[in-house]
């Protein structure tokens, strides 16, 4: 996968992505980042980017020629055309099926704003214009590291192991879990006794359990769209009716 | 205010706290951030800090031990008792009013972990576990700059003009408006004429239209909170039942 992203900070992008997973993931050669300097599109002498919102208001707003020279300039380097991803408020909340999307890709081009936001029109450049959530940010950098991040882990071999992807917090719909490693007793709180008995079926049914405990006290949201049996709907009916201290299990 | 990092990863915080906007406050001295090393508080020849989960499966976990030595050793170099965040996909999802709650704390104290996860134990040090949003990520490090980013902007004076974190998405539960600036036609693309009209009226009754079509067209969802006057209410019902091209006033 190539991943690209154009920004008026590119510095910022190798620092993360040369650190621990995605690092070792890049010198695996699974995938291959290139941050650009947006300035390198300007033809003045200040290499400006920015300039005054027409109707007044307060900040700048990045100007649409850089970023369609960028764009442009950028796509045609390479014979894949590149899935362009832009980031604002408006856009498509990002969440983990959105990343298994986006795993699939074998060119990404990351378009980060800064400032007070974009001109309108730069956003017509974009195949797709994504959200991190409900937050404003200074500019699109993190929400590309994080998007970044969340697609390079999901390329086989990226985690080391190929199933560790798998086994997690959304990608059956509900929320992973509770773990727990040595020592069996830390400062008084006991690791539940089941983790310790080597019964692998009981073992796999409390930390189903546990995961739907959690997804009922934390998350019921998510519960509408999980794929559970009949006994799973059965069981955390039980949970939300009773009112219990749902997920008293891991404390 | 005070911002400090634990992680196994600590040099990644730097690079993007010294850039721009969060370089600019920082040395305007709004804010302080401190990164601590997690093996710092390790007391083996290979500075271990994860280890199998109990019940077996894949990948490792943080051990709880060196997670409470560090959050208990770095909370006291201080008077002012930190405000501690972990970040999990069982977290609270952050959002703007998070980010204006945290950026009234003198100190906060952002937990990352790594790996498959956390022993569950070690959740209860914080004060508040926050989620990014509904997608997995390879660390909490991303997560605590995502929130250092949105909480400092928030600073008077970061943005270098204190009205400008106020006039923007989320801020009254809208989207923002579509903003323009020069050329005013760009690649055949004009500008919406009354931007260009000089009647300040005219451009704030557009801006708040703008704000109002956006958000019906693409996060209907927040429209139940939002502040709406009666006539705001007729308008978005109107759009929403007409079914047609929401927000067409901005392409």
């Amino acid at each position: 996968m190539l991943i690209e992203a154009i920004s008026v900070i590119p510095e910022v992008f190798q620092p993360y992505m040369d650190a621990s997973i995605m690092g070792r993931a890049r010198k695996a050669g699974l995938y291959e980042l290139r941050a650009y300097d947006l300035r390198e599109w300007t033809h003045d002498r200040h290499r400006t980017v920015d300039d005054a919102p027409f109707g007044g208001g307060q900040g700048m707003l990045m100007k649409a020629g850089p970023i369609y020279e960028a764009v442009e300039d950028v796509s045609s380097r390479e014979e894949t055309k590149p899935y362009v991803v832009f980031f604002s408020p408006c856009g498509r909340t990002f969440d983990q099926r959105v990343a298994q999307r986006l795993a699939t890709k074998e060119r990404l081009l990351f378009v980060c704003g800064r400032y007070e936001g974009m001109d309108e029109r730069a956003y017509r450049l974009a195949d797709e214009v994504l959200s991190l959530g409900d937050y404003v940010l200074t500019g699109g950098e993190l929400a590309a590291l994080v998007v970044a991040d969340a697609v390079v882990r999901l390329i086989p071999g990226a985690l080391g192991d190929e199933n560790s992807a798998q086994d997690e917090s959304f990608s059956d719909g509900l929320l992973e879990y509770a773990q727990y490693t040595r020592p069996a007793t830390f400062r008084d709180m006991p690791v539940p006794d089941v983790l310790l008995s080597g019964d692998h079926a009981a073992v796999d049914r409390w930390r189903r359990e546990s995961s739907l405990e959690r997804t009922a006290r934390w998350r019921p949201d998510l519960l509408e769209q999980a794929d559970l049996s009949e006994g799973e709907r059965a069981f955390v009916r039980r949970l939300l009716e009773d009112g219990q201290d749902v997920g008293g299990s891991d404390g």
